[in-house]
């Protein structure tokens, strides 16, 4: 409000500067947003491949219908469009809230590459989950191994 | 890791005493990565639904491409699963972290009723979303309408 109140009261100067302040606080809260958008993604994938391990381990009995129930998730969640969350400004170079390295901007097209194999991977596993808890087990292999292959490279380490 | 080893040293007592302390650390547990998932999936409403308000509203300038992109978001998400989101023991009765009323449990024949109906207005959205600024305009009210009724009926007012 006082910041309106100053662009109507003041001259070209106050003008410019509430710009710049504008300007920032809209690329944060973009970045923010982004941000938070991303780290939900990821916690429903952790949701979903949080069912399929446990049975995967045996510390949930395997239910054919639960577990495909959670493949599909994982597939749809990874088809989903991401455009909007590699905003500029928004990995660990500029954000405390993140753990994105700055690679993902610097190495786009095989961080792409990466997100198709976790499609990949998703999709043999959602035609396996619902076959029993052996299919299961083998395809967490691919499954895990595409997360973690994107973690390695673009996580910040913990 | 001096759980396990009292378990490992104790006798029944100790064993059954850790039990009991393990099954409600898993209960709620279980409960917490529930409402997590929850509001992750909100979150993603939320960053998608944004996308298209921002449009809606003239805040950000109609782009066919991404509005589309964001409605079909939306709809995948209404069509996700959901079923291992609603573990007894994680209302507002039970918990600090979540908004989700009691009736939600109670209810639960009209919630997935609710449920159905976002489905239907992302369908109708996804088809608008693409199609002008006029058409996006029109299925906000019916997308609004959809989020608006399930949040008035099963979510904690702030």
């Amino acid at each position: 409000m006082s910041l309106s109140r100053s662009i109507l009261l003041g001259g070209v100067a106050a003008s410019l500067a509430a710009g710049a302040v504008l300007a920032a606080a809209h690329g944060n809260s973009a970045a923010e947003a982004a941000i938070k958008a991303r780290q939900a993604h990821m916690s429903l994938y952790s949701f979903n491949i949080g069912t399929l391990g446990g049975m995967a381990k045996g510390a949930v009995e395997y239910d054919a219908a639960k577990a495909s129930a959670a493949a599909a998730n994982i597939l749809a969640l990874s088809k989903l469009d991401q455009s909007g969350y590699w905003v500029e400004g928004s990995s660990t170079d500029d954000m405390m809230e993140t753990d994105a390295l700055p690679a993902i901007w610097t190495d786009m097209a095989d961080f792409n590459k990466k997100m198709e194999n976790l499609t990949a991977a998703a999709t043999t596993m959602e035609g396996a989950a619902g076959q029993g808890l052996e299919a299961l087990q083998t395809s967490m292999k691919e499954l895990g191994g595409a997360c973690g292959a994107c973690h390695k490279a673009y996580r910040k380490p913990e």
